[in-house]
C-alpha cells in the first residue's frame, strides 16, 4: 500500500552538483574510471532492484515476519526475500564496494552509501541481511590472513554466503569490557568458542549457504575488561580445504527475537557450544579491531534513517495531494470537489517541509561523509587522507546520532499526515515508524553517539574534524557572502559557526573542571552541532543551484525547502544551547 | 514484564495540596461529601484495581489481540479484558462520576480523571471499552429523553451495557460534514441508518450484553455539510417495553483493523444497514450535540498521554537503578559490581527527568482542568461557573494536543533507557510507543487541537480563557515574588507569562491579515502555550510543598523535576516562538 521510487534527481544533484563528486573521485587512487555516467548508471540501476523486487516484500516480510524452527534451529525469511537477495547477489551488489582481487567492484564508498539509501527504503529489514556481511567482509579485509580472506571473504563478496558481527551479550551491550564468551585453544590452531551472543542480525537465516561469524571472545590468558577482547571467525558449516562446505559447526540460533519492527529481520540468540573458531588479527586486540568497522557500520545506520524518512516522506506527499478533507483557510482552493487536500493547509505543509528539509539536508551529510571516506582510504597524499580521516571521525557521530534521531521525527510525521489512517497497519505509514525505532539503539544507542562526539571526537582528539569542519563553512559563508541566492542563510550560517566554536571551548573547560559536565551537555551538544552542519549542507544545497541544469522546480523546492530549514528548524539550537549551557546541577541524583 | 504502581503519592499530592481540591469541591452544588477522605479511598481502590486485574492483562493482550470472526461479525477480546470489565461493573466504575438517579456515583470530573489516569496506565487498550460508553451516557445525559435515558443510559451506567460514538466515516474524518450515512423515517417514529462507519472503538465485542451505538447521519432533509447531521441511537440489540433484549438490529461489524498498538481494543468498520434508530436531540444539531462531549472526550484523550507516560517512566526509572552497564564519569560508584547501573550516567537521568518533568507537570494541568470541568458544570453562581468554562474551552487543545504530543516524546526516551532491549517486544516498553502512537490522532489530530486554540479559542471567543489563566500566572508570579523556594522560577515563569500576551497579540493582528498566518503559526503556538502552562503548573508543584506534609525525599523530587524543566524544557519556547514568527511565507506550496 506505500509507494517508493527511488529519489534519483536529488541523489545525482546531491552527488554531483553539489558535492563534486565526479572530481574528487576520479582524482583519488584507483578511481579514473568513476565517471559520472558509470555511477549514474549504477544509481539507476539500484532504483530498479529496489522498486521491482525489494519494495514489494516490505510491509508483507513485517507481517509474515521470520519463522523459527525449535527442532532445527532453522529461520525462515518471509516469501520474496530469498530471491531478492538471489537478485542481489546476481546483480553484483554483494561486492560493489569490495576489491577486485576478492571479486568485487571497487566502487567507491559514496555510491556504496546512496545504493544502501535506496535498498534500504525499499525494505529495511531485508537489506540488514547484506550490510551484515559488509561488515563482515570488512573486518577480514583489514584483519584477516590471506588465507582467512581466500576462505571466507570471497564467497560472501561473491554473494553465495553471508556473514555477521557477533558482539552483544545479554549482560555487555554498551559496555563490552563485560563480555564472557570464552575462546579455549583446540587443534590445528583452531580455537573452541563457548557462549551465549543476542540480537545477532542475519545470525540464521534461507538467504545462503553458510553463515559466517565474526565473534568477540576472551582467552584464557585474557586480562580483564575490554582490553581482554579477541575476534574469532566461527562459520555456521566448516569449510573444507577445497572451499566446499563440511559438518556443521556446534553453533546455531536458540531463539529470534520478537521486536517492535524490522520483522522480516532475523534478530537472533546464537549459542557457541565449544564451536569450532578461528583467531583472525591479534590476540586480546578484537575490540579495536571492532572500531575499524564502527565508522562504516554507524554512517550506514544513518543511512538507515534517512532512507526511512525519504519513504515515508514520498508517501505522506502522496497522501496529502489525494485526501480530500476540510478546505483551505482562505476559502475553497478546490470548489468543484468535495473538499480541498490537505496540501492546501499549512500545517500539513510544515509537516511535509519538515521531512523534506531534513532528509535532503541529511542526505548531504551522509553521502558528503561517505565521499569524505574516500578520501580517507585513497587520497593522493598522506595529508589529504589525515584531514579526510579527522572530518570522517567528527562527523559520524553526528550523522549516525542525529540523522537517526531525527528520523523517528521524520516517520512521526509522515504519519500524523495520514491521520487516524496512519495507525492503521495495511495503510504502511506505520512500519516506518516501527522499523525506524531500532536505528537510535543500534550501533551505538544517541547517548554513545553524543559522548563519542564530545567526549572522544572534540575533548580527546582535540576537535581535528570539528576545526576542519568549522574553516569549511567558514570558507563557505565567505565565497557567498554576496551571494543574493543565499541572502537569509549566509548571515545564520556564519553566526552560528562562531558560537559553536565559542560554545565548544567553553564547554570544554566546563568538562576539564567536572567530567560529569561531559555527560549532562553531550546530547544537546550533539543535536547543536547536528543543526548547524545540516544547515551547512542545506546552504550548500541552495549554493549549487547556480551552475546545475535541473528543473526550475526543483530549484524553486530547493530554495523553500532551505529557507524553512534555516526558519523553522535551524532554531531548534537555541534550546540545546539553553540546556548545555545549564550545566550538570540541573540533572541531579535520582533517588 | 512492565511494572505498574499506582502513582498515589503524587496523585495526591498535585490534587488536595497544589490543587486544593478539597476546599474547591466541597464547597460545589452537591459536592458536601466530596471529602479528602472519600477521594483518598477512591483513589486506592482505583490503584488496586488496576495493579491487580487491568495491568497483568495488559501485554498478553496486546500480544493476543482481538478476534473477528467472520461469520459471525462477532469479536472476541483478549483473555482477561471480560473478567475485568465485571470487576470494574461491579466496583461501581462505570457510573463514577454520572448522576445518581441513573445508578451512578456522582463523584466529581476531578475524581474520575484521576482514576481514569490509573485504569489507562494498567491497560490503555482495555480502558476504551468503557471509555466510549462514557461519552455515550454523557450524549444521552444532555440529549436523550427521560425515556431514552432510562432504556439506554441506566444499563451502561449500570455496566450491564456499552456505549459507541459513530463518527467517521471513509471519507469524513476530521471533515465530518462529508459524511454521508443516511437516515430514513421508519416505522413509529423511528429511522432506518444506512451508511458505513469507520474507527469505531468497542463497536463489537464480548464484554457486554448489548451495545447502544450514537450515530451521526442525514435525515433526507438534510442541508449538506455540517449542519444537516443529526444523532442517531442504534442499539445492537433492540430493547423491549420492559428493558430486556430483543431482536438482533441490522448493525454489525463488518471488520477489525489491524493497527500498530492498542490492540486489545476492537476498532471496528461498523455497517449499518437500515438499521432501527432513534433521533437524539434535535433535527441536524447532531454535531452540536456532538461536540458538547467533545471537551471530556480530548480531556480523556489526554490523560491518555499521561497514563502512557507514567507507566513508561515506572518502568525506564526502575530498567535504570538495576541495568549495570559502563561506569561513572567520574570514577565508579558500585566498584564492587561489575559494572555501575545507569542512572550513574547524566544523560540518563536527562531522559528520567524529561519524563518526570512532563509527566507531573501534565498531571497537574489535566487535574487542574478537569477540576475546572466540576466548577463548570456545579460553581456556586453563574459568574463562577462562566469563568470556568471559559478557563476549560482554553484549556483542552492544550491539555489533549500538548500531553499527547509529549507522551510520544517520553514514550520514546523511556525506550531509549532500555538501549536495544527496549526494541524487544517481550520487555514491553515498545507496547507503550506504540499504543501511544493513536493518541496525537483520534479525538482531533493535533493539528486541529493547534487550530482550536488558535483560531477558536484565541481568536473566535477573543482569548476569554487565555486572559483569566494569564491573570491567574501574573497572580502567582506576585504573590511568590519574594518566596526563596521559587527563586529561579518565578522570574522566568513571569516573562514568559508577559511575552505570551504580546506574542498573541501580534499574532491575532497577522492572522487578521492573512487567515493562512493561523495555520502557518498553530501547531508552534500550541507548543508555546503548552510549555509555559505546563511551567506554571510545575511552579505551583513547588510552591505547594511549603505546606505540604510530603517526605524531603518527595519535596526535594519535586523541586528538582521544576528546576530541571525550567532549565531545559521550557526553552524550548525559543524554538517555537522563532518559528511562529518566521510565518506562512516560509511554508510555500508545494508543487
Amino acid at each position: 500500500m506505500t509507494i517508493y521510487k527511488a529519489p534519483l534527481d536529488d541523489q545525482r544533484y546531491t552527488l554531483f552538483d553539489v558535492l563534486g563528486a565526479e572530481a574528487v573521485l576520479t582524482k583519488l587512487q584507483g578511481g579514473e574510471g568513476h565517471t559520472r555516467d558509470l555511477l549514474d548508471a549504477v544509481l539507476e540501476e539500484a532504483g530498479r532492484l529496489s522498486e521491482a523486487v525489494l519494495a514489494p516484500v516490505n510491509a508483507s516480510g513485517d507481517e509474515e515476519g521470520c519463522r523459527f524452527d525449535k527442532a532445527t534451529h532453522a529461520v525462515t525469511t518471509p516469501k520474496g526475500f530469498k530471491e531478492a537477495f538471489k537478485a542481489f547477489a546476481e546483480g553484483g551488489w554483494t561486492g560493489l564496494t569490495q576489491a577486485e582481487h576478492f571479486g568485487g567492484q571497487a566502487l567507491p564508498n559514496v555510491m556504496g552509501t546512496a545504493t544502501t539509501e535506496i535498498f534500504q527504503s525499499g525494505n529495511l529489514a531485508w537489506s540488514l541481511y547484506p550490510l551484515l556481511s559488509e561488515g563482515a567482509c570488512h573486518a577480514m579485509e583489514v584483519h584477516g590472513t590471506e588465507a582467512q580472506q581466500t576462505t571466507y571473504l570471497k564467497p560472501i563478496v561473491e554473494g553465495r554466503w553471508t556473514g555477521t558481527m557477533c558482539l552483544t551479550e545479554p549482560q555487555a551491550g554498551s559496555d563490552l569490557g563485560l563480555l564472557k564468551t570464552r575462546a579455549e585453544p583446540g587443534e590445528n590452531g583452531s580455537y573452541k568458542i563457548t557462549g551465549t551472543k543476542i540480537f545477532i542480525s542475519a545470525g540464521e537465516h534461507d538467504l545462503a549457504e553458510n553463515i559466517i561469524h565474526l565473534v568477540l571472545a576472551r582467552l584464557p590468558d585474557a586480562p580483564a575488561g575490554s582490553r581482554g577482547i579477541s575476534m574469532f571467525i566461527v562459520p555456521k558449516f566448516k569449510v573444507n580445504a577445497d572451499g566446499s562446505l563440511g559438518e556443521r559447526n556446534a553453533v546455531a540460533a536458540g531463539a529470534i527475537e520478537h521486536k517492535m519492527g524490522l520483522r522480516g529481520s532475523a534478530t537472533c540468540v546464537m549459542n557457541f557450544d565449544a564451536a569450532e573458531g578461528y583467531l583472525i588479527g591479534a590476540p586480546h586486540k578484537g575490540l579495536a579491531a571492532m572500531f575499524t568497522m564502527m565508522n562504516a557500520a554507524r554512517l550506514g545506520v544513518g543511512v538507515q534513517g534517512l532512507a526511512l524518512s525519504e519513504r515515508a516522506l514520498q508517501n505522506s506527499l502522496n497522501y496529502a495531494r489525494e485526501r480530500l478533507q476540510g478546505r483551505s483557510l482562505s476559502g475553497p482552493k478546490f470548489p468543484q470537489k468535495p473538499a480541498d487536500n490537505l496540501m492546501v493547509q499549512p500545517d500539513v505543509r510544515r509537516m511535509l517541509l519538515t521531512q523534506r528539509a531534513i532528509v535532503e539536508a541529511s542526505r548531504a551529510l551522509l553521502l558528503y561523509t561517505a565521499l569524505q571516506t574516500d578520501v580517507e582510504a585513497r587520497g593522493a597524499d598522506e595529508a589529504t587522507r589525515k584531514q579526510a580521516s579527522d572530518l570522517v571521525a567528527f562527523l559520524i557521530p553526528i550523522a549516525k546520532g542525529v540523522v537517526t534521531e531525527l528520523a523517528q521525527e521524520c516517520t512521526k510525521e509522515a504519519l500524523q499526515v495520514y491521520g487516524g489512517h496512519g495507525y492503521i497497519a495495511e495503510n504502511g505509514v506505520e512500519q516506518f515508524v516501527r522499523d525506524a525505532r531500532i536505528i537510535t539503539l543500534y550501533e551505538g544507542t544517541t547517548g554513545i553517539q553524543a559522548a563519542d562526539l564530545l567526549g572522544r571526537k572534540i575533548l580527546q582528539l582535540q576537535g581535528a574534524g570539528f576545526k576542519l569542519f568549522l574553516q569549511e563553512i567558514q570558507a563557505f559563508c565567505q565565497q557567498h557572502a554576496q551571494d543574493a541566492a543565499l541572502a537569509g542563510l549566509i548571515g545564520p550560517l556564519a553566526r552560528y559557526a562562531k558560537e559553536w566554536a565559542e560554545l565548544t571551548t567553553t564547554l570544554a573547560q566546563r568538562v576539564q573542571a567536572n567530567p560529569e559536565e561531559l555527560g549532562a551537555a553531550a546530547m544537546d551538544y550533539l543535536y547543536y552541532s547536528g543543526y548547524i552542519a545540516l544547515a551547512y549542507m542545506s546552504a550548500r544545497g541552495v549554493a549549487a543551484l547556480a551552475n546545475s541544469s535541473q528543473q526550475e522546480a526543483f530549484k524553486q523546492a530547493k530554495r523553500d525547502t532551505a529557507a524553512f530549514y534555516f526558519a523553522r528548524l535551524l532554531p531548534r539550537s537555541l534550546t540545546h544551547k539553553a540546556a548545555i549551557e545549564a550545566g550538570v546541577d540541573t540533572i541531579p541524583a535520582i533517588a
